[in-house]
């Protein structure tokens, strides 16, 4: 299963392409989600990591704030409707094969639910992994 | 379904837990994959995104070569081993549900297949994706 976007994977830099067949091409598992990465828009580190739909992309495209689907809760999960910890739209990437999604943010406060300001607070060490 | 990571969340800063204990603790999906997140260790840039099933992030850790699992080719994909573009593993981490891993990596020459350095070359502008 070859997506659209192997087709535009040599093109030049600067091609452009209409965001309507970009979000038709986009490649959703079969549960209808896509992977997004999220990264801090200055310090580029890597906050946290979730889903979305179409409905909920279509939803952050417009408002610029960030809006998944939460698997476990199987509904939007507005970030920071609840927490406060709001965060804003930059920027917003496709990979290669058109399956995963990079948001730069400006985050408010922390991603990570545990109030930590990223999710990924556990490093290996050797034989041991340790919270950081 | 709650991970044993929710068990750990609230201990404090430097608490280490064995490394066995992880590896079978970290939650593996119904195909018994995680998804990784690669970063360049410099530039702080993410670069590509891929699987690994338990086989492999053992061996990564062994080798710290970034060995992933090939949804597409169901088999090891040794990043480099056809490319030359290896990816030597710096530091691993984990996520707040021990469901996803964050590499940082030195990565040698391009990530992407498209011999771009980075795979998330399409970027949302207004109505339009850019290639970037």
């Amino acid at each position: 299963m070859k997506s659209w976007f192997k087709a535009i994977e040599n093109d030049p830099t600067n091609s452009t392409y209409p965001i309507d067949k970009i979000l038709d091409e986009l490649v959703f598992n079969e549960d209808g989600l896509i992977p997004v990465i999220s990264q801090c828009h200055e310090s580029k580190e890597v906050l946290m990591f979730a889903w979305m739909n179409r409905t909920s992309l279509e939803e952050t495209l417009s408002t610029s704030k960030m809006c998944y689907w939460s698997r476990s809760r199987q509904a939007f999960w507005r970030k920071g409707e609840s927490s406060g910890h709001w965060q804003n739209l930059i920027e917003l990437r496709i990979d290669c094969d058109g399956d995963v999604l990079l948001a730069s943010v400006n985050q408010e406060g922390a991603a990570c639910h545990t109030e930590r300001r990223s999710c990924f607070y556990l490093k290996f060490e050797g034989n041991k992994v340790r919270i950081v």
